[in-house]
């Protein structure tokens, strides 16, 4: 047991059906007032309500995918002319995004409303893109100041988006079990955060604008996003990275189809994340468990389907290779890496 | 689920036998060079190996238990007089509590290597006492910004302590799942918490110098002080304070005693913690695996052995009432608090 673990400060609140109410009392405890309200066109009716009851000097409404300089330049000059001295955001990962760099240069509390289970609400991580590049980093002031939970703004998320993003939170809870710094804090959160997902996903799926199942699919994207950020990429997520990047692959199909193949390859040499996801789960073993989960949601089984050619498989073995961290439960080889590639292109059984 | 939980900032680091290289390594990332060493003589022989690697200005070893304001006022001016910018405390709850005072008015941070499993380190209490009166407050600035559990600064701690701290450090645990603030987080850090305890503490009493038990014990009583300190104090802490302000009981065993009574009590009513605790013993039930923990350390038994009369219980039972928090899980009564204090006094098996 050595480690260092840094635990990030912030305010969470759940408040199905009241987000107004509780948005307006995280702006009262900053002692803030001229509020820069962000939300796309597609939120604006889950933004209203909120607008409503707290003092807005101007609404931001231009959000694009994966956070363009441009938009985020536009942002900026926007917040500064207002005089805006917090930021709300209400939305999924890019609204929040723009929110952060906004934050990062001008240094404004955020308050996020999250609209899906994305997790970016609870990271210091903030990301821009210029051209094709991709930049992101860490900054505490992108890490919002408080998040509030509403569940009911939730409601209208569509069956398939619910699925994708919630598995897409479950995969960053098993990762962050050998992640290159994770730490038995972060394991325990991610525990915690599978339990949440196991149960609200599967209520969700039964009735997908359940309150109570919503707000447990919350609850564990939100403890996914803590321990994901403290624990960093693992096996996981670098498989998943190379492959999207290869084949231009939907970012949460491709987590929910790899997820099963690397719990299978790295359980039997983890068995501290064995231990923790099973009991999570509730079940015999931490694969039973997310097969179990998985089978219930009808979640996407093999990367075939989704545009990777059958040629990919042997390009991108050596990029893997590269990026799975040292740390990782089972050693990796071409041989193995090649046939967990195999495996989830055909669909076939996680072994 | 309906909540606020604020998590605090605050660094930890696990480094057994490493203390003097991770508190340079932690004075350098805060950028200080001027070290207030708070350490009691008694603790001298700890803190010599690490004052030996850090820049300290000024050595204080006045530490008194419950921290008298004069102590406190005589250790602030000998730090504004040195021109300290961090303070490092090396000892127990009355040496970390004299380093929050001095934070408190000075606004230095703390840098905190415990030496027993008290939990002050994680916390933003402080606690003053003039006279009879203890002033106890929250503030921001008395959390210390950096801890270091270093395992072998306690193979010397005696076991009767181990186990009278450690015991402390579960009935934090316990309460945190029905305190008056108690949320999932909370509980989620206590149940990984008891099973740090519960593990740690089964091997200390094997061996109380074995580094991989005092590391387990250390671990769950960091997380049992984090999730006190965001839960409040429930029922079991309120008759603990009650009777040992009004029979001066010795604190550490009157809540070892106390401990199973309250959560037999509780734990019919309180289902999530049932399910937590019993998980975190991997015991049948929760007050199953508490018993079989407490027959391993040989635990106190009774109050009786430790003080109280026998017409304390009737005397008690008014200002038990009065302030065990409204939202104790099994509401509670003249008569059943009444059993409660008598089979505690006793000793009888707890029902």
């Amino acid at each position: 047991m050595r480690f260092v673990h840094e635990t990030l400060p912030q305010r969470v609140a759940f408040a199905a059906g009241d987000a107004p109410a509780a948005v307006a009392a995280e702006i009262e405890a900053l002692g803030a007032s001229k509020v820069m309200l962000i939300a796309s066109d597609r939120e604006a009716a889950l933004a209203d309500p909120i607008a409503k009851e707290i003092p807005v000097v101007l609404r931001h409404e231009e959000v694009v995918m994966h956070v363009p300089v441009e938009v985020a330049e536009r942002a900026r000059e926007a917040a500064a002319s207002a005089g805006a001295d917090v930021i709300v955001t209400v939305g999924g990962g890019s609204t929040t995004g723009l929110g952060k760099a906004v934050a990062l240069t001008a240094g404004l509390p955020i308050i996020a409303v999250p609209t899906t289970y994305a997790g970016s609400e609870a990271t210091n991580v903030w990301g821009l893109t210029e051209g094709e590049t991709k930049t992101t980093g860490v900054n505490a002031k992108v890490l919002p100041a408080s998040i509030v939970y509403d569940a009911s703004l939730l409601t209208s998320l569509p069956g398939d988006m619910t699925v994708a993003s919630g598995l897409n939170a479950m995969a960053h809870c098993v990762d962050s079990m050998w992640g290159p710094r994770a730490d038995p804090i972060d394991r325990a959160l991610a525990q915690e955060g599978i339990r949440g997902l196991a149960d609200g996903l599967a209520q969700v799926a039964e009735d997908s604008t359940g309150i109570p199942g919503i707000e447990q699919t919350l609850y564990g994207a939100y403890l996914a996003a803590v321990s994901f950020a403290s624990a960093g990429s693992g096996m996981h997520h670098k498989i998943c990275h190379v492959l999207g990047g290869m084949f231009n692959l939907p970012h949460a199909q491709t987590h929910a189809v790899v997820l099963p193949y690397v719990l299978a390859f790295n359980a039997p040499n983890a068995p501290e994340a064995e231990r923790r996801i099973s009991q999570a789960f509730g079940a015999e073993t931490a694969t039973a468990g997310l097969a179990a989960l998985r089978s219930t949601l009808d979640a996407p089984k093999a990367l075939k389907d989704y545009g990777m050619p059958e040629d990919g498989i042997a390009k991108a073995v050596a990029p893997i290779l590269a990026a799975i961290p040292a740390n990782n439960p089972t050693p990796v080889t071409d041989d193995n890496i090649t046939a967990l590639l195999r495996a989830a292109w055909e669909g076939d059984e996680p072994a």
